[in-house]
């Protein structure tokens, strides 16, 4: 009998031991992180009020309780008993039975009217079918990509089991050593902004954090060969774990399993659906630019059929010594501060991620309140010593400044953005000013991936800020779904007749103008003074972006969608606005640092250039009298 | 054709190239870090003045030039010939012949006269009969570990032979890429004394710097399956560099054989003898205190084969892109500051191993000069701010106050000593104030390893301190032959003798009274209140000897010579004597770091405890304004 076999049975004794007699355990089984007890009896488990939360507690286990098959009545009769128990106005889509775990998938428009006051509709169906109900938003804006992973799982849902079993194992394997030890190896974004990865390792595990690229040199991948990295091989990563769907965290993630890795990513379901988006267009975008992209998209579905979602907040066992928890980090949707838990009080470290201090319009500002934490490694991209921004309100006011004075003079506004946070942060900013007459309303396109994303964003509104979250469930106010907003879907044809037409407003990618839709935007609007580019976002060093704000006014574009390059003259207005960062600025990693509860005690500054790591480094120890480090790629701290 | 082949037929090329026409080349090949080759004109590329000098310089390489077997006259001929050649008074001892070198081992009394003025003699020898002649000094002091050393390496030439192109193969093989990084590894050794053991990587190469165990806590290894260290498997380490011999630093070589490892061991011919007496000295102990020994002594031997030595100062390929250069530490005999030159001008770190700054009367003080150095590995066991020794003259006055006193009172005189180093330095001591008349002549019993140690030291005394090679090699003056000093080998009886007999002067092993022949004679000496016991070394905490130093007058000893424990009232005197350290004070290391040239920009504390080289690191800084850091053992330092 294998070590997690003998742990199983130990466990089953136990939870057989804790029930009452009148419940029988048919089964225990682990599914990844969790603990599946499969019982005959689902329904009086559920109705013995502290049962499973004791459960939980006495076996340090997160547990899913199952009916047995025998306890499920057939799917054509289950249907028809939820259908009439359900309100018509809940606008149930669809139901979807799991056969393997008992559970039916409720696809409603109006969740609440699933679930009943406090559960009842929910309690009714699962008494009367005995299979488990799983409620699920149709989303208020389709996006394929929800439905095309959503679809995918279901498709690999065998294969899946068996992932999650096998990790279920791996979790619950018994350590071989006494926590010794905890380090962390940087393998990337030390005194720069890209590939995000590191590695946390103890005796008996190695987690891998991000994994991502460096946007504008594609050679300088993560230093995963290093020995604490891959050097032993694939299967020496228990976990990866990631932070949130830029590309600079998550676009080398499938790389892995094409070395052969086979384990688990633990991130949010946003996450995991936005990560699966660009990583696609990544692929996509590589290839258009004749780089050998170097992965398949097999391995973007390997990825996502790997991938165990996780909330924030819940504490997840991810390796037999690490614990997991992820919270808001207020950067995009789904990012998430990322804390580990090390041994039985061993050690804590929190990854920041990305993250953004206070609330914007989308997301609330990020959690930094966590029951322990010894250090705390911190994205620095604006830590330098002059990276205040202005606040959001000032940027708003520019903004709306900016387009009025365009639109006096009969102009456009061509707004280049990224596809995932910035631009629906800016849709929103213009739904409520238009929504309030401070600029006219005018219509807002939306091109290349913005729409899909915006969609994915509808898709979770719980991730988003309580306000925004409120208006797009209960209130029917869904500010993305504002008329004024509208998809430019009509390819080149569509594109010239809106130059043509009236004053407009174009939200569009990439968001640094080096390809993507904004290339064709510029060549139909670029020679028109009444015209107005406005940044809303960092330029990097080397983009076209970034050129043209320093006041290039002749560039060569070549977007593939005309017969070959081509000079334009750009006489349009160019305006900056700055404010709307996804990051916090100096003084807001300052404040994440200085509120933090606990203190960490040592701080480590990356992701950022070498000189706001240095100077951010610098300014928290000096102000904070913790040890605070600035290091380089390649380096290997140890905590304890 | 592999490509360390095709390095040698590019190099055989240029050898073609640039010799003379009238030299023929037979052959090239590496042998570990030298180039060896073979020519049946070896005289003439001997007599063309700077050829090899040249051709070394043009290659980068040392080269060793070796006659081909046809231009070898027989042995038997070539006996008589230089027998008959050297005169009577080099006092020849013996005459080895190694075919596969071609090289004739001269062992004799008087090495000058078998040089001859200018190296005449030799260069008749090397033009009547091929042979390349060396000439090995009979040492002064039979020492059966270099005997058997000697024996056992020309007894494994074949195997040696393999070994050494082996790893001159690796040495030369194409290296994979540029320096892009330099790491340092930290196994052991930090915030202690003990295990050292530090992985130096690049890209490239990785080797691997002392291996030590840690005294009185031999659970307590270095963390060798570290994944920068062996976890990629034995063969991934290029080099093991050995900086002395003492235990904490050696005795955990062999293991690395017992794990599969395969590769060489730089380090002194006086380093490797001392290694191999001590290490099997480890075993013997182990198995007397009934521990399994880690290793057994095949190991030892494996460890011994696979040295290549190297001289102070001589430059040595040790990895495609690494060079190493050993030089004095005056701490023991052969024992090194190490310094590595990685790539080409790419970074240069040095170790300083164990030293001492100032002379002693053994060995010069520590060489600090060095052409490049940007980080400096410091050991820091006199570290603490506190940590000032009295300086030697002082000690001596002190200990000769304390044998006159003893002397007066008719009792005997037991001093512990490590056998390796502050025996030898006490022995010097004791010789010349008896010589001066300081303190009265008595016998000076040596017991333990003490006279073998002793013995080793007199076969290398090019190692030792100037004026006192002088007085081993061309005076007759050996102070270690003096007629005083008398080895105990005689067992319990002669100890018996001498404990009944006059005053006297003891120096035994172990120097910390943890075992060994001073357990004997603190139960024959111990009640006599006229006798002293002298310490003159470091005295660990949990050993004997800290425990008698701090007063404790009732002792157990079971040293397995009596029938069973027996408890021991300490009568005798107890006296301490600083300032015999083989080891730098405080005011030692700051003055090396301060005199190092050049001043290199980080100092990495180790070999200390946490106080000592936090206290050094943080004075290092505030004085020099240099980067110091105080690691943690399993911690990855990148140096560019």
């Amino acid at each position: 009998m294998s070590s997690a076999d003998e742990t199983l049975e130990k466990i089953r004794t136990t939870v057989e031991q804790e029930t009452p007699d009148d419940i029988e355990i048919a089964s225990v089984t682990f599914e990844g992180p969790e603990l599946v007890i499969y019982t005959p009896d689902a329904r009086k488990v559920a109705n013995r009020d502290r049962l499973v939360p004791n459960l939980a507690q006495t076996l340090q286990k997160r547990i899913n309780v199952r009916p047995t098959q025998g306890a499920l009545v057939d799917e054509q009769r289950a249907r028809e008993e939820i259908s009439s128990t359900i309100p018509d106005a809940a606008g149930v889509q669809n139901l979807d039975f799991d056969h393997d775990t008992g559970e039916v998938f409720i696809e409603a428009e109006k969740p609440g009217l699933v679930i009943g006051r406090h559960g009842e509709t929910l309690d009714e169906i699962s008494a009367s079918v005995g299979w488990t109900p799983e409620v699920v938003r149709t989303p208020p804006m389709e996006s394929s990509t929800v439905s095309n992973v959503r679809n995918f799982l279901k498709q690999e849902r065998t294969e899946r089991r068996d992932i999650l079993e096998r990790v279920g194992r791996q979790i619950n394997r018994p350590t071989t050593d006494d926590a010794d030890w905890v380090r962390l190896t940087t393998l990337g974004c030390c005194r720069e902004v890209g590939r995000a990865a590191f590695i946390l390792s103890t005796p008996d595990s190695r987690i891998l954090i991000d994994c991502g690229d460096k946007p504008g040199a594609e050679g300088e991948v993560p230093y995963l060969q290093a020995p604490e990295a891959l050097a032993a091989g694939p299967q020496s990563i228990d976990a990866v774990v990631l932070t949130h769907a830029h590309l600079d965290h998550s676009a080398l993630i499938p790389i892995l399993f094409k070395y052969g890795y086979d384990g688990p990513i633990y991130t949010t379901a946003p996450t995991r659906d936005l990560m699966g988006l660009l990583q696609l267009d990544y692929l996509d975008v590589a290839a258009k630019e004749g780089r050998a992209p170097p992965y398949e998209s097999q391995q973007v579905r390997d990825a996502l059929k790997h991938t165990i979602p996780v909330e924030y907040g819940n504490v997840t066992d991810i390796a037999p010594d690490i614990k997991l928890t992820m919270h808001n980090a207020g950067h995009i949707l789904g990012a998430a501060v990322t804390h580990f838990h090390i041994g039985d009080g061993h050690y804590n470290v929190a990854f920041s991620g990305d993250i953004h201090y206070t609330d914007t319009r989308l997301l609330d500002g990020a959690v930094n309140d966590f029951p322990r934490v010894e250090t705390l490694v911190l994205e620095s991209t604006y830590g330098g010593k002059n990276d205040y921004q202005t606040d959001q309100a000032d940027s708003e006011r520019v903004l709306k400044k900016a387009i009025n004075e365009a639109h006096d003079r009969g102009g456009k506004i061509l707004i280049p953005a990224f596809a995932v946070g910035r631009s629906q942060e800016l849709m929103l900013v213009l739904e409520e000013a238009m929504r309030s007459g401070d600029i006219p309303t005018v219509p807002v396109y939306l091109d290349g991936m913005i729409r899909e994303a915006t969609a994915i964003h509808t898709a979770y509104p719980e991730y988003l800020r309580d306000d925004l979250r409120q208006r797009i469930l209960y209130e029917d106010e869904n500010p993305f779904l504002a008329e004024q907003f509208q998809q430019v879907d009509g390819g080149q044809e569509m594109r010239q007749d809106i130059a043509d037409d009236e004053p407009c407003i174009i939200l569009t990618t990439s968001g640094m103008v080096t390809g993507g839709p904004v290339m064709s935007w510029l060549r139909l609007l670029g020679s028109d003074p009444d015209n107005t580019m406005m940044f809303v976002g960092y330029q990097a060093e080397g983009t076209l972006g970034r050129q043209i704000q320093r006041g290039q006014d002749e560039i060569t574009l070549s977007d593939g969608s005309g017969p070959r390059a081509e000079r334009v003259s750009l006489k349009m207005e160019i305006e900056t606005v700055d404010g709307f960062s996804g990051h916090a600025d100096r003084q807001g990693l300052e404040t994440f640092v200085e509120t933090m509860h606990p203190r960490p005690e040592k701080v480590i500054c990356v992701h950022g250039d070498e000189q706001s790591t240095n100077q951010l480094s610098s300014a928290l120890y000096q102000k904070f009298n913790m040890r605070t480090y600035n290091p380089k790629n390649l380096e290997t701290f140890r905590f304890v």
